[in-house]
This record gives structure tokens, C-alpha cells and sequence, in this order.
């Protein structure tokens, strides 16, 4: 069955894309920790990141170096927090999160939910950054 | 001054050195979340990631990705989990974190000491693997 992120990919889920190539894309997670928290996955579907080829693990790595570029002007007063978990969807994922403070990346935090205009007015600050 | 991380490159301060190269350095974490908690570096003191060279973070993460394999034969039944917080040492650091549950990944957890024959243990552990 294809993953929540491949029916992402292929347009069946809605997201709000942030950055794409043809074999990367960057959305908002829709169960963000903070504002701006973004995933970036491969669109080849990888069960965990570190079974990906060094090639394909090197390029979703600079492409998600872009976005954290793009985010760091967004969010000029916060730094972006890499994780990477792979207990959640068996699809590799990066999670990319605006933090204040080593607290914003716990887990275990209650998820926050916008308001469609919310997400992209988020959406449009990261693009325009 | 010489941040923490360059001091152990320099040798100045020890560490339970993982993987090594001319760049690059792995180290088991002083601070451990777990057993077999790592850190990677790149030697060229860089306050954070996102601010190395676009090949330069390919290649630090590439060599990551090597650290990850051999931790994942030394842990099996575990999860190799990512982080990269950058509010803590200001030089860049990639946090590899063998985890069986989310929670095992979260910093405000009580960091765990061996001693040094554990340390030598758990580094002859993931060498070996």
C-alpha cells in the first residue's frame, strides 16, 4: 500500500509544498510541533533513510539544506532543528523545525493545528524567504 | 577559543572515537541519551550545519550515514534516530541516537555515565560491527 507521503506525492492527499525537484519534496507536516515545521522526503519510497543509496542520501540531504536556508530567513530569530525518527511512517522522512529552544523538538508535545489561510500564509512566508 | 569539539580533535580532551577521516570525526556522546549515543563532526570548527558548504554538508552527512551502518548491525533491534538541535555546542554536531521508542530521543531525559570500561565496551560494540 502506497505510504501517506507517496499519496502526498501523487496529489490523492493535499499538502502545502514548500520546495520540489524531481526526486525531493518539502511540505508542511500537518501535525506541527511550532509554526514552520516542515518534512522533506525522497519520492522514491525508502523505508528508513539510511538504507538509501549514498548518492540519493547525499542529494535529500542538500535539498533539505535548502529548505532549512529558506526557513532560516523565515524565521530569522529561531534555528532550524533537524530529526530524523523513523518509528512513525515507513517512509524516510526529515523533519525540519523552526525551534527557540530544546524544548519546541519534543515529541511528545501536543501537535498544533492551523486554519487553512493559516497554513498558507506559513506556506507563502517560507516560499518568499 | 576552541569549542569543546575542536579540543577533542586536537586530542586535548579524549574521547571514544567511532569512525575518523580527514574531515570528519564520530565520537561516542560524553552525555549519552542511551547506549551507543554518537556524535559526528565535521574537524572545520562551523557554529552550525546549515552554514557548512553545500559539499561539505553532503559529505558530512554522507559520512554519517557510514557511522549509522555500523551502528545499526550493533544495534539490530534498534532504531538509528537523527538530531541536529544547534543550540548547545556552536559547532555543528549531528546527534546519532539508537533508540527503541520516541522518548528515547528526548533531551530533557537524564543523560546516562558509564565507565570506562563500559565506554571502551560499547565502542569496541560499534567498531567491531
Amino acid at each position: 500500500m502506497a505510504s501517506i507521503f507517496t499519496k502526498i506525492i501523487d496529489g490523492a492527499i493535499p499538502a502545502y509544498v514548500i520546495a520540489e525537484d524531481d526526486k525531493h519534496l518539502a511540505f508542511l507536516d500537518a501535525m506541527p510541533l511550532v509554526k514552520g515545521h516542515c518534512l522533506v522526503i525522497p519520492k522514491q519510497e525508502t523505508d528508513f533513510i539510511f538504507d538509501l543509496e549514498q548518492d540519493e542520501f547525499k542529494e535529500l540531504w542538500s535539498f533539505a539544506q535548502s529548505v532549512a536556508k529558506k526557513m532560516e530567513k523565515a524565521y530569522p530569530d529561531r534555528r532550524i532543528a533537524v530529526a530524523v525518527v523513523g518509528l512513525e511512517v515507513a517512509h524516510a522522512h526529515i523533519h525540519l523545525i523552526p525551534i527557540h529552544k530544546m524544548e519546541d523538538m519534543n515529541f511528545k508535545n501536543e501537535r498544533l493545528k492551523f486554519s487553512d489561510s493559516e497554513y498558507l500564509e506559513i506556506q507563502k512566508q517560507i516560499i518568499n524567504s
